[in-house]
């Protein structure tokens, strides 16, 4: 049996996220199942790194799965390619070492979130950044953010209904920055600077946490929660206290480090 | 009667084209004539400032029309990206002199293609760009496009059925070069550069002509007909020896110069 990891871009906005408990709806997992199934002609058991929400992009997920098939891994991911819809393709197709095992060997994830944040939203970027009005202060979204780095109990910014047996987490990175209008490498406007990228990296995030983040941060940029209060929000444990869940349309699973 | 210049984005992936002769269908164009018409509760003739395909994207196109309703210009704008859908976006509504005029009054315009020339698609850039797979040489196609840059019949790469009266048009400019693959600023693997970028500048354009420039120099950098025999088929003002026409999905119109 060999081992194969499989890195993938989608466009998650057709799809119900990556896995739904049931596998009745379409998701990515089941597509991609259905598909390597049809090549391999073998029942396959794919393992994500993490399930993406209904919606939200990846520009580099990372699944593996174990086959008793030789196909030639360059040739599975033409046949992958070939196959699968156009919101979904395959980049890379590598054997890996046994042991390999999409989460558990993972280091740490990246998410990107874009908000576009001016008067007007954009038809290229619709579902694809979250447009938002108001005057977002990214100096108090920085100074609130640096206090969620490090080894923290993040029940707050969870899903209230989350199962998770523990809360604590460890974000290594928040960076906040603001770039210009640029779909595509169309690059208008430069002087510009419209939308706001948050990067999160972190050992492992909790359902919904990306999101729950970027709704209090969003918050704060727009002062209707004071910078400082994100630690007694982070120690209250109340996810009553934080802001409220980002849209999941302007999330991007952007890089899993092994 | 003021005169009032339209700024738009969109999407064209859902709509067939700017305007198409009986108006029965979908268009861009009926869409805003009926928005605005909700909104002003009086019949509005729209001029565009050219008719983009079916799938063709705009980042800057640009309509004028004339109007008796008094509404203040920021009023209209907040009112029609309420009311249009979220593939169509008013990026700018102005008052403008009464002789101006969308397609008399421009002086150039700009049309980009992107074709994503890798040996795997995208699917953030599905329906944006054109996949390709095969090599091609971009100096062979600056090579050839530099031949089609100033006053010529471009008769063989206007669409065959073509009912312009001449078709003779001026070419100020190509350029093409190739971009990292950087879909909203998601920049990854920057060294590689996969996204090779055409931007042609012309005061006008014949139905069809970008796309048969475009699929011609695909021909050219893909060394199915020699660069140099670019001057022949132009010459020859028969479209069968130019190449195919490319697909709609990799063009944008981005700039109209007034």
């Amino acid at each position: 049996m060999r081992n194969l990891k499989i890195t993938l871009e989608y466009d998650g906005a057709g799809y119900y996220g990556w896995q739904v408990q049931t596998r009745a709806h379409n998701t990515i997992q089941a597509t991609l199942e259905k598909t390597l199934r049809s090549i391999l002609k073998e029942k396959i058991d794919l393992i994500g790194s993490g399930r993406t929400d209904s919606g939200v992009h990846a520009l580099s997920q990372v699944a593996n799965f174990k086959t008793s098939s030789s196909i030639p891994v360059r040739r599975l991911g033409l046949a992958l390619n070939a196959l699968l819809p156009h919101d979904i393709v395959v980049t890379s197709v590598k054997q890996v070492a046994h042991d390999f095992h999409a989460i558990r060997s993972a280091r740490s994830k990246v998410y990107r979130y874009f908000i576009l944040n001016r008067s007007y939203s954009s038809a290229l970027l619709a579902g694809r950044a979250y447009f938002y009005k108001l005057p977002l202060d990214i100096k108090l979204m920085r100074k609130a953010a640096a206090a969620l780095v490090g080894r923290h109990d993040f029940k707050a910014f969870s899903a209230s209904a989350t199962k998770a047996k523990t809360t604590v987490r460890t974000i290594k990175k928040i960076n906040i920055k603001r770039i210009p209008y640029n779909p595509l490498g169309l690059s208008v406007k430069r002087r510009e600077r419209p939308l706001i990228v948050i990067d999160i990296e972190s050992e492992g995030f909790l359902y919904n946490m990306v999101r729950n983040i970027v709704g209090t941060l969003i918050d704060i940029g727009r002062k209707r929660i004071p910078a400082h209060d994100i630690k007694r929000i982070l120690h209250s444990k109340d996810r009553g206290l934080a802001g409220p869940t980002a849209p999941a349309q302007g999330l991007f699973l952007i890089k899993i480090n092994y």
